[in-house]
């Protein structure tokens, strides 16, 4: 059995644990050193390094504090890494840990993170998913069960000084141009609540105010939350630091595309298997910016699907130019108020969304002034038939608790 | 056999043919009228009725008239259908005619219509891709064949009145922001080079004033260009007038997500088979607004990938806000740096991206500032291995000739 | 367009054509000579050479001439080919003509060639399948409908004399083991009925006498009737004679693993586009005795299965050992029986089995002394919902006319 | 979490087990209870019940006591099962044990058990398989890596009296008829090393000279070692006692079709996770025989496929009768020669044929006097191309440890 380098205990705060951090920074100390060829396993927090709880009120989620996400474990190096090489990681298998069995999705408050649909769901909202074997299911979100799409929200390599110099000025210039916003443009770096892992507390101190947010994907792969960089896939990531600095975490029992509820898919703590090997100079090689990977051959398939689609003019008959970011707001509204009609409330059928292996396509980018967007809902998680049919939709979703609201205070 | 409800002479201009239209209007006459349950085959002209030629030179593509596209065979009449209703299209097969076994691919000047990345493709320049029964490969860009994912790239009901004085309000509007921008921000009604179909001349006149230009998708489907649309899907159009009016054109061999290369993906002349059927007052029952459709159960596999990034930090270091048009540019740019180290030309590289089966994937929008998109390549296309490996790539393209280039004159 | 190299007539007898032939001889002459790279269409003849007629009596089916059978298109010559060699074909595309938009399926007689389940249907019967677009539907099959998975029943190249004497010799000596049996252990050479293609007529006579019968699959492919090896697909044949010599013949619209109604598939007249190309010395590089094939890229997705097992214990109770081909048949028997509960006829029932894209695997064949075989039926070809569920089927089957039976003479 | 109902010590005799049983009988005491809804987890010895070891010795595949197996855990009752009712199982997920990360694969001498290919691989061999997450790899197979496709073999519930006693007949009958046989036709019952469960000693003695073996696939089920029957799927078991009496074991991490190697596939010790359900009068309702089921919607994708053909004409040129295991040995013959050209034994080419996720179709079952056979290798468990080309094959296979070898006594 691979060798578990990384152990956390859900029952202490990550804080405690000296291999967890929760800031981007060149300096933060490798917690373990593997070779080339090595596969191993870490053990992870959930993003919110257990600030959720598996009950049915949503105070929890409204009340978050995401300064502190997300926690990380790591950073792992890797022998013979050197700027400039590809990272090649293979993630053999994730699962979540047999006393944890369950992850939850979460609409955060307008006030505090919002949301892709934030205007239309602007109150803090909760639902638990739990986990049976492969598959999942919740109690706020009934009728619909499905195998877990797993995947690392977050992975990827610390950055270089130069890197995370580029990336601080850059967010904090977008920042200042409406640094009063709610929620904000970026989120800059905050010491207050920076874990800088094993750094020695005066150099944690510096590094902390500099650190970067681990908030948004970056050049280095980062928070980049896609669903299909599942288990079984294989990563190529860009080595920026000697060692390289491998950091995990943020697992994801499952996710629809573009992770519209923000917090976010079914978000877990959990263990990651992995591999490692390394491309000697594969940067240049093959001209890698971000990462590339290879999807996995053991997905969920849940390939029929029913398509929604959205253009760029939004809810309120504004146009828009080419926006997609606008099209996939009205895909998704349009499943939802499909979805409604079989009687889910529209709180459930925005977890769907955010849940379930939903994929979201870019289909038409250049049709001046309109992009079109689109929405595959796959039908087979239902227990039910959600296709038109000539006798219209009945209520056929059983009664039961909704998805728990906790209003702003 | 199914009967051939509209026909085209290749050899004849689309003006000559009153079955033919280029702009919405609620007032265009039905050309025919079936019944539900009815298949029936319609003829189109390529979208730009047949201004591009099979050849070596981008000069057409340079020099085309956008104001006449796009060229659409209809509108078709469906006995009962009623404004509220849902017309539900089968795509029993789409196909080119024996005499035009060939497509063509495009990229408009930016001083003429422009694209995706008019900044990098900023001249005209075209790609010809010959059919060998289901397949398709070109002169220009060696090394890949594939088979075609045959798809409308328009098709739709007519508008309502009230639905058309909506389009052109609101994309005035957005005209108005920036009316001398190049390329525009939308393309408003122009009447010099409509075509209104049977409508008397009188009447032609006036409607053609106001007729809607087709270029963007909107709430009835229209321009959609979305490949999975293909042959053996199933449609369900929102129905805005008696007996719905629907109208087809824009054939597409294969494309791309997102169309990005304009022209676009490889269009043909060609036929497409089709049934109807009602879901009367579907509109109501299913919280119906734009188009909703179920992807064919014989669209060709290319299900090994390799997958590029993107962040909506544009390649100039700007930071953008969830952008995911932006992000979508930079994970095509990515593919195209990758590719070209194989041995492609950064115009060839582009054409497999607009005319290939690639997967564009909305993965993260919520993560700020930074949205991320995912473009999926097929590896299968390529008769080489385009994955990589610890030796690097070697050069494995073909000689031979590359994308042609027409200047601006 | 590729040149159509072999037309038919379908209003005059195959026998007025000599480039079809209906037996092998490595003597029958090349009606065609094309080059490595080329691609081509031939026309082919349903199986029978047109002696079932779209109606709805079984009355054809009774009384069919089977040693007429089957009726190729060929043999085509190749540049370069030569024993030892692998012909490499590309499948481009199949279809059927305009003007014959159908096929047939049947159960032969008991007393003339049987079936699989020739004990539980003795008597002929047939189905008539109507082709819309790449769908079909059968009026005597309601409630089913499915994408074609189109491919020809029989394809290979001309055996060598020395081949040809061996398939000879051991056919007979197996017929030989019970010369009475009907329907007969094997089909042995048959002059009468002989078409010797561009023979001259003495030597033709000469052949005729020994040229093997096209029924059975052999070493050179044959009459394989695998469903998979359909259009898209890339088959490599051994060459036994110089040019190679490539025959073709018995398209079928669809198949189900087995062939089992032995009349047979969805059959059908048509074209298919072909490409060829030459590994030479293939067969020992590879250590090839019968043909290898990779399947295509775009086959009829119906992938949703429910799935019979059956053992080699035949329906009577009786014990077999490891033996798949009882196996098979007790899984073919209980998915018949299983549909009955919806509302078909076994008859209907046992048509669905050969004409859909059923999967039949061998699942086990060492657990002595039962083999394990099991039927995958594909559920999305239904329009109602055929899985299990708590409260039972209910009869979903519209009424209608069921598969036509004609009693034997 | 789910409980874990049935647990066993890896390290003690599954004969001191009493919740283990070796032989089917009606009479075999329940050792937990369930509910219908229930999902719960059973541990299962591998089928030998450990009588093999991780290393490089087939001693033990030589010496192994065939008349053990197979060791299997429960029977489980489900409250309300009655005779004529189905079970529906649920595999929610299958694993190893975290201390037993590894699986063999095995040859049986000719001289105990024997094999598919017995013939050629008369003398025992084993290969050894880890396990690294959902993947696995052998030291003795190199150059392939694959997800596991998990199943049981051997899962089905307690047959009733009656139907104990038509299996010990019929398979008494076919044992007759050639007793001195090796392979042996038929295994009959044995007591000498039945393990009955929890039944008391004297009943115990009674019923383990009349307890069925396990090794056939029979009506309930049982040992069918189909591979898709994986974890993710959904099957419908008759119920032939009150609380219907459910059994598993046999546990598999992947498997070709057929499990040609018979010991067998990739062998495992390990865990299911089960929920199950009732349809009550389910045997009636849908005339079920033997069980039926739903495949996995998360079975690993290894879908681009080599296929080998196989005709009933055997390796030593003997024409047989529409035999399709005939056929299908020719087929795994065909690709077993086809991979040694790359540098495979046929031993390391037999073991991927075992383990993988071939797939054996039965094609062709009328056309007499050949059934045909196809044998499909999935190519991307290679690291390297096994697809044909003008080149042909070199040889890729890396230097190493052949499958070990152990000579007869």
């Amino acid at each position: 059995m691979a060798e578990t380098i990384i152990k956390i205990d859900l029952k202490k705060s990550p804080y405690e644990n000296e291999m967890i951090h929760n800031r981007w920074h060149p300096d933060i100390p490798m917690v373990k050193t593997v070779k080339p060829g090595d596969d191993f396993i870490i053990e992870c927090y959930d993003w919110t390094g257990g600030q959720i709880a598996n009950n049915d009120s949503a105070d929890d989620v409204r009340d978050v504090d995401l300064t502190q996400v997300h926690f990380l474990s790591g950073p792992v190096g890797v022998e013979g890494a050197e700027p400039g090489d590809l990272l090649v990681v293979d993630i053999l298998d994730i699962g979540a840990f047999q006393e944890s069995q369950w992850g939850f999705n979460g609409f955060f408050s307008k006030q505090n993170g919002g949301g892709f649909l934030t205007e239309h769901f602007p109150e803090a909202q909760k639902s638990i998913w739990d986990f049976n074997g492969m598959f999942t299911k919740s109690r706020h979100v009934p009728n619909v069960e499905f195998a877990g799409l797993m995947h690392p929200g977050l992975i990827g390599c610390l950055p270089s000084k130069e890197m995370l110099l580029e990336w601080n000025k850059r967010e904090k210039e977008l920042y200042d141009t409406e640094p009063e916003r709610v929620p904000a443009l970026a989120t800059l770096p905050y010491a207050d609540t920076a874990h800088m892992g094993k750094m020695a507390p005066d150099a944690a101190k510096v590094a902390a105010a500099e650190g970067a947010r681990t908030v948004p994907p970056r050049e280095h792969g980062g928070n980049c939350d896609i669903k299909d960089l599942s288990r079984g896939s294989k990563i190529y990531f860009p080595v920026y630091v000697k060692g390289g600095g491998l950091s995990v975490g943020d697992l994801h029992f499952s996710q629809g595309d573009g992770e519209i509820t923000f917090c976010g898919a079914i978000e877990m703590a959990g263990w990651i298997h992995l591999r490692v090997n390394l491309i000697k100079d594969g940067m240049a090689k093959y001209a890698i910016k971000n990462p590339i990977f290879k999807p996995s051959p053991i997905a969920p398939k849940y390939d029929d699907y029913l398509i929604f689609e959205g253009i760029s003019v939004d809810e309120y008959g504004e146009q828009h130019y080419l926006d997609v970011h606008v099209a996939y707001r009205q895909a998704c509204l349009n499943a939802i108020n499909y979805l409604t009609k079989f009687g889910y409330s529209k709180a459930q059928a925005y977890s769907i969304l955010g849940c379930a292996p939903v994929q979201g396509h870019i289909s038409g980018v250049v049709d001046i002034p309109n992009a079109c967007a689109t929405l595959w809902l796959p039908t087979d998680i239902f227990d039910f038939d959600i296709n038109p049919s000539a006798e219209g939709p009945s209520k056929k979703v059983s009664p039961g608790m909704d998805v728990p609201l906790s209003k702003d205070k």
